[in-house]
């Protein structure tokens, strides 16, 4: 059994009982704080609405959903955390006073991820007394499901701390992605937000309805996204030649009006970086084998998808 | 048994080959024509290599391998056509030569459906004797596993002419996706652009290698975007408020640098679209009864990939 660890959960809207649900279907004991009204009792409706899920998708030997409490104060919830996730709303000032107190009564060792979907570490960090264990530690919705979680250090956040937090996410069956460089909106929302926004000017031109932009993920580079991201699936793209044939082949088309996003020049430089990072990220795995392991599972994944898709009507 | 058709593929290289294995797959009968040496062999090769897969998604009664013949000639190939697909290189002259050849010889109520990604059909139409049957019919790597196709009109497009071919794509087991208005790129490759431009855009700034970007997209949205494009995944986040309440909450994120894309103005008219698309998308279904049955998905989901995404190994 693995040990039972205390995390405190600061701030339970939608991505922090996310953040609840997910830890304590992992075996630990979580300390939440929220100060608004039916905070608790709003957080124990979604622990029991998701818990069938989670138990689907296998739970911790020592998993159970009354492992948690609810206490009035920050100082309460964190004193004793080996972690304390924090999830207030994103308000620069607001996140930074929640985190002045949160750094004043955890013990110096604990770990302090902040969900912060935009805002950088070293903002959060300004000021504190031991800022060396706070990052970003930002994760998906729905929390208790989606793997991801962005791993954002500041200027002075130590790499001692990104190792334990990457461990810790690590052993809740999270995917930590340690980012080097703080950036706005790090990186995963920077993708998202990029077809987002293109999405948005499709709809303001009228081009498609909001339901077939929808489709024309789903049907498409959805079915591909859930096992390669666009770079390894444009290395697939290519032919046998990989990466270094799809950018002579659709490389022009950064110049083209394809999007209303400026496309950044494509130099020597950035063709090398992409073309190594598809060959050293694919390996001894021939284009060939990876095509046959994308056809098996998009096979499997056409058959599971069958019964869900009907959420696209189209 | 459903009626085997004639279908022509001109031009076969990865796009065409992946039409051709569809076709045969769904019990067509296929005439193709590519004047490149050794096209008809390495077509055959395809063919071969993912049959497997084709029967294990399931093959029509009458598909077979052997219901396939290259001949010289674009004439020969088009002459008996029920529907003509072109997948010619990306280059505009040579699209439409090909286009000009085939209408010459096809029957006049032949549908002929380009594979373009970005040319817009008024002009690959544009001199040509009947076209009003001529539009883009835009497939996405792998053309054999993955539904979409995008049917764009143009300007001297029949209704009839869309109408019939959206009931061919269909009855192969595509979602073919109607876009009513012409424009450079269509529509999943403006949003698959958008994303891949800023992507390039953080492997060239240095703050991710290609396999982290990849990562990024794998673990996080493209597990959801199987299922639910970009607007409902939204609806979902914004709670029981859906899109609304998420467009008060990070509506203002879309005047952040959160990506290298200008947004549009979110105004009311806008505002109300994405609201309304996403009400009427979602129909009956309550936000809690599509939260469960995404949450349903991907606890399967979840489950396929843990056995294909090695292909990241992060």
């Amino acid at each position: 059994m693995a040990e039972i660890k205390k995390v405190a959960v600061i701030g339970t809207g939608v991505i922090g009982n996310g953040w609840i649900a997910r830890f304590l279907a992992q075996g630990h004991e979580v300390i939440a704080f929220d100060p608004a009204e039916g905070a608790e009792q709003r957080t124990r409706k979604v622990v029991d609405q998701v818990w069938a899920d989670l138990e689907k998708l296998g739970t911790a030997e020592n998993a159970s959903k009354e492992r948690l409490s609810f206490v009035p104060t920050i100082e309460e919830a964190v004193k004793e955390a080996y972690l304390i996730q924090e999830n207030v709303p994103e308000r620069e000032q607001l996140k930074k006073d929640v985190l002045a107190s949160i750094d004043q009564y955890a013990q110096p060792d604990a770990i302090i991820g902040s969900s912060t979907s935009g805002i950088m570490p070293s903002t959060l960090q300004e000021g504190l007394t031991h800022p060396e264990r706070v990052m970003v530690a930002h994760p998906f919705n729905p929390v208790y499901l989606l793997p991801l979680v962005e791993l954002v250090g500041g200027k002075e956040t130590s790499e001692e701390a990104i190792e334990t937090a990457k461990a810790f996410y690590t052993s809740i069956n999270m995917k930590p992605l340690v980012i080097r460089k703080e950036i706005e909106g790090h990186v995963a929302d920077r993708l998202m937000e990029a077809l987002w926004r293109e999405a948005l000017h499709l709809v303001n031109d009228g081009i498609v309805t909001t339901e077939e932009a929808d489709a024309a993920i789903i049907y498409g580079a959805g079915l591909r996204w859930a096992q390669m991201g666009p770079f390894l699936t444009f290395h697939l793209a290519g032919g046998d030649q990989g990466m270094r044939h799809m950018l002579e082949q659709f490389g022009p088309a950064l110049k083209l009006p394809w999007t209303k996003l400026e496309a950044p020049e494509l130099t020597d430089e950035l063709k090398e970086k992409v073309i190594e990072g598809c060959e050293s990220h694919a390996g001894d795995t021939s284009i060939t084998e990876l095509e046959q392991k994308r056809n098996e599972f998009l096979v499997k994944l056409l058959d599971l998808v069958e019964d869900y898709w009907p959420a696209s009507k189209i």
